[in-house]
């Protein structure tokens, strides 16, 4: 671990000398917006500032990734304090609205407490995303708490410099003794950062049992994809399982049994769940083995659009499929082929849903709006010789909150379909 | 009610005869789409022609409304049974993919038990909207039921037409004694027809007793706003229950309670109920009682924005304020009049809420969509002087189903915000 700190400026180097007549009223370095961007829309929440509204002189460009800084506008009035990364597209982000604030262990615990107190009102039981990054003002950092266990996401540079602040803040907030270090994911390398995994206090002994939804899921904490389970599908699931009792399930990119294990616990007859991964199918028989329901529960690994095509030409049906596949449009780039992913999954999974029977269909893709994945399902499902009504539009559950300004964080998306 | 059936062609006409050829092998006059209009959306599900799509020959122009017809493309080809309304802009509205269907009371009793099917998977008790017009594949019908009793919304002319056999199928298929016809509502208008209210079947015999949410909401189902109670908002009284317990609750705009029962019983300390209607707030009081929460409730009859402005005066806070008004923004031509609405709501409620408590903004309006609603309130917040952020959104409940060609539908959005 990071233990000097890179959010200091260096009193050795001439251009910091140079500046500190700038920086000294706050003790960080400076940085300022270009001469017209507009500041605008930082004061008013929006939280990030783009490499090319930055002026990236020496000075700046000399700033270690994760650097704290003094965002001053184009008029140098001071915007707040930011940590500054020259190696991110997002080159800046807003920490705190007074520039004199210190990042320490306290000033994480009032974050991490106000984070808290909206997850206790909303969830019985201590399993929750507790920081959702940008929303919960701790940009860049995802906290998902599995009970005495919680896992970080340090995913942006400023992240990793504090972590012994954060994880310690953590410990004092919540109680928990048990912290890791999930550093893997696509957004580390946008900020140039390597993986890396580890284990920052207590221990971990095997995968934790998670309630959710009337079933219990294993979640490999350190193994495991991300940070082991996805919360954000709670609602999701928890309205697909209403509709679930007496149904056979097909539940397509289960995961460690995400929709399956909470349609079975709701009542549903059986449960067939696919996944490209051995590990992940292994967890989610451990997970209806927990939740009593083994013997109405099976697993079938492979490919997915292989094996919806094999039940397709076998004629199988269930009364509820599931296909919640990983972002096929993650950023983009990759939108049209990812909405063309969405629209064969969903010919291929409606032929199979019984008559009168239900289709989820999700996205977790950034790029690929409400909009564009509710044609793109519908579009599917007209091809795969179904019609159908919309009867569900869900999101991420209440603990992976948005800013107002950042709508692109609504990234899950969850439509229920009802096919004649 | 009109018991001559305005479908049939009539024989004596000798346009009727001339046309003969063309309508004979469904025993339905045609009606033809104009050269240059696309079938591709209506044979992929749009279920809508609108009045400058269709050849409105001398033929066309004499139909009733609501009369029967066969819809052809430009070449002739049958599309389905359509119903016709020359005074509407939706001059024809999809019956039936069968040209040669028989719209009768079996006709009926096949559409209400696949409506009725979903509902009673979806909900425990008989009280939901049971038939969502278009989505429901019955145009232009709304069907709410409360219990043993059904209220009938027939906003189309077809439906008017159909009334008796739509009424025994309801019946035969449901089980229900009492059925009441409310012929209030703008949609009536668009379509040319007069308001009228009846009770068509039964008796009713003053409001009815709606469990939901845990509470217990009075209807008035024969002299109250649109059927007595709005069903829609279910699963969003739900989630604003959930941030309850303990608070403060501000409703405005309540109705019958409707924001306000469910809080109390979910363990709000108390309510403050606002609304312009003294019927409605004498509903919610009877709703508090029959609920075992009226000593924690309180109402306030008057404008909302007046009320408003007066407990922001007043320095007046709570834990937990809705903001659930009529439709600002109807149509396009108020949306930006609407937008504005809903900004100053935003403005003048935002200050109401403690810090770290909630804010829930509701809109019900077609013309502003989920983006335009989401930024007038985002905005009205921070013209209010806060910050906060977005933790849900929601739709209409699943008893309210939506067609994917025809995402206007989505009309109500529901949207709750955390405030620093």
């Amino acid at each position: 671990m990071n233990t000097s700190s890179p959010s200091m400026p260096d009193p050795a180097s001439d251009d910091a000398a140079a500046d500190a007549v700038q920086a000294n009223a706050y003790g960080y370095p400076a940085v300022r917006l270009r001469p017209k961007v507009e500041a605008r829309a930082i004061r008013h929440g929006f939280p990030w500032v783009y490499a090319d509204e930055l002026v990236t002189d020496r000075r700046t460009q000399k700033l270690a990734p994760g650097a704290l800084a003094v965002l001053e506008d184009a008029e140098r009035r001071p915007l707040g304090l930011v940590t500054v990364n020259t190696k991110s597209k997002i080159i800046a982000r807003m920490l705190d609205r007074d520039p004199a604030a210190v990042i320490d262990q306290a000033w994480f615990e009032a974050r991490l407490s106000r984070a808290l107190a909206m997850r206790a009102r909303l969830f019985d039981a201590p399993f929750y995303r507790l920081v959702h990054a940008e929303a919960d003002a701790l940009p860049g950092i995802i906290i998902d708490r599995f009970g005495d266990v919680a896992v970080i996401q340090p995913n942006a540079a400023w992240a990793e410099a504090h972590l012994d602040a954060l994880t310690a803040a953590l410990q004092a907030v919540t109680g928990v003794g048990t912290v890791v270090k999930n550093g893997t994911g696509r957004s580390r390398g946008l900020e140039g950062m390597a993986e890396e995994n580890a284990v920052l206090a207590g221990a971990v002994d095997g995968p934790i049992a998670v309630p959710m939804n009337g079933a219990t899921y294993m979640a490999d904490v350190t193994g495991g994809q991300k940070t082991g389970l996805f919360y954000d599908q709670r609602p999701n699931h928890a309205f697909a399982a209403r509709l679930a009792r007496g149904a056979a399930v097909l539940d397509v990119f289960t995961h460690v049994g995400g929709f399956a294990l909470a349609a079975l616990a709701a009542g549903a007859t059986s449960a067939l769940a696919v996944d490209a991964s051995a590990p992940a199918l292994a967890l989610a028989t451990r997970g209806a083995e927990a939740s009593g329901v083994a013997e109405r529960f099976a697993t079938r690994q492979g490919d997915a659009f292989d094996v919806l095509e094999k039940l397709g030409s076998e004629g199988a049906k269930f009364d509820l499929v599931i296909c919640d596949p990983p972002a096929f449009a993650p950023a983009k780039p990759a939108l049209e082929a990812g909405l063309r992913a969405y629209e064969r999954l969903a010919r291929l999974a409606a032929p199979l849903v019984a008559p009168g029977g239900y289709l989820v269909l999700c996205s977790c893709s950034h790029a690929a709006d409400l909009h564009a994945f509710r044609n793109a399902s519908a579009r599917g499902i007209g091809r795969g010789g179904r019609k159908g009504q919309l009867i569900y539009t869900g999101f991420a559950g209440p603990d992976h909150p948005m800013l107002p300004q950042l709508a692109e964080s609504g990234y899950l998306k969850s439509l229920v379909f009802r096919l004649d």
